[in-house]
């Protein structure tokens, strides 16, 4: 899988690209990634790349131009799968997207800057708009990050045991179950007895039965989306 | 504002909190960010931070100790308002939290292995659990990166033009209008015309109408949450 971002601020992003579970996916060659700065496709000499917005209201926004030329020049050079665009009023990202991107061979990550782009970009270049939540960031690196993060787990081989991605929240539709290690008591606080039991069919039982409560109280919602 | 950041992968976050918005809050006096190293706190020769989890499921789980180690040291140095986990099981974060704890004085922010950690500590030293989407991602780093920047952006004298951050998505509970800059035409794209019209009151309320047109649209759950 390979994996495109434009960014004006490539140091933002540098060290969650490079470390843990997105480096090694990269390093076992399962994974590229390549930032491409925005800046280099200027045409201009102060080399700019936002403009103010039309309109009565305080904020930069970012020009057409460059981003046409960065995304014109990687669409010349291979099929592209989706070309995303992170911004809080795009689809509520989910784990299913994260799913079907991890299948995905080619796909272009613009990040925004906090006031947005021009909206023509939207409209021409973009083939999905994603919002990782409810709340306005700085800019779109760290959407873009998550986004990586998120997908790049999931693509086969990258975690080293495989089953670990299946028991986690969401992909059977519930939150996880509450988790325990060593040791038994701590501060007087003790791991259910259950969980010491080794009777693991009937540790199967009470995740279930935890998971389930725990979606019916915390995120009812989720029992009723998909 | 003090946030503290305890995690096992201190390298991971450290550009996002040392680059633009985040780097100038803290180079301007008005945050202070400070990160914790799970390992400096575990007490047996290999620094163990985390175990194998009790039951039959794959993962590691973060333990107790270290975590209590260094919470109650913090907590024995001044009072924290919010001692923050990161998990996809958490309250859905929203712009509407973000406000709040922009108005804290001290938050710890605990990020999560994957798999989590021991529910004990959850039970007992932490006061809210968050989610930032309905995704897993591979840790808590981004997820607390992403809690970071959008609150420190919203701390006043952060932002340059402090309405910048009230003409945002959700902080009148609806998605922002589309955005243009210069040129009026590219590629045969053109900018609406009421934008060029210079008439600014005629332009605020065509902003509103794609405000509310959009999240009719796009998020019509948003009319209705709030």
């Amino acid at each position: 899988m390979r994996i495109d971002i434009i960014t004006v601020l490539p140091e933002l992003i540098e060290s969650p690209l490079n470390h843990s579970i997105i480096k090694r996916a990269q390093n076992k060659g399962l994974v590229s990634i390549h930032i491409h700065h925005l800046r280099d496709y200027t045409t201009n000499k102060h080399r700019t790349v936002d403009d103010y917005a039309y309109g009565p209201d305080a904020g930069m926004v970012l020009m057409i131009e460059p981003i046409f030329k960065v995304i014109e020049k990687l669409k010349s050079e291979r099929h592209y799968d989706e070309i995303i665009y992170t911004s809080p009023d795009g689809e509520p990202y989910k784990q299913s997207t994260a799913n079907y991107l991890s299948t995905t061979e080619n796909i272009i990550i613009l990040c925004g800057h906090y006031k947005g782009v021009d909206q023509r970009v939207r409209e021409h270049l973009i083939t999905r708009e994603i919002s990782i939540g409810d709340y306005v960031l700085s800019g779109g690196e760290l959407a873009a990050a998550i986004i990586v993060d998120s997908v790049v787990r999931l693509v086969p081989g990258v975690l080293s045991d495989e089953t670990s991605a299946l028991t986690d929240s969401f992909q059977d539709g519930l939150l996880a179950p509450p988790v325990y290690t060593r040791p038994a008591e701590f501060n007087g606080w003790k791991v259910p007895d259950i969980l010491l039991s080794g009777n693991f069919k009937e540790i199967e039982k009470w995740q279930m039965e935890q998971a389930i409560e725990r979606t019916k109280r915390l995120r009812p919602n989720l029992l009723k989306d998909e």
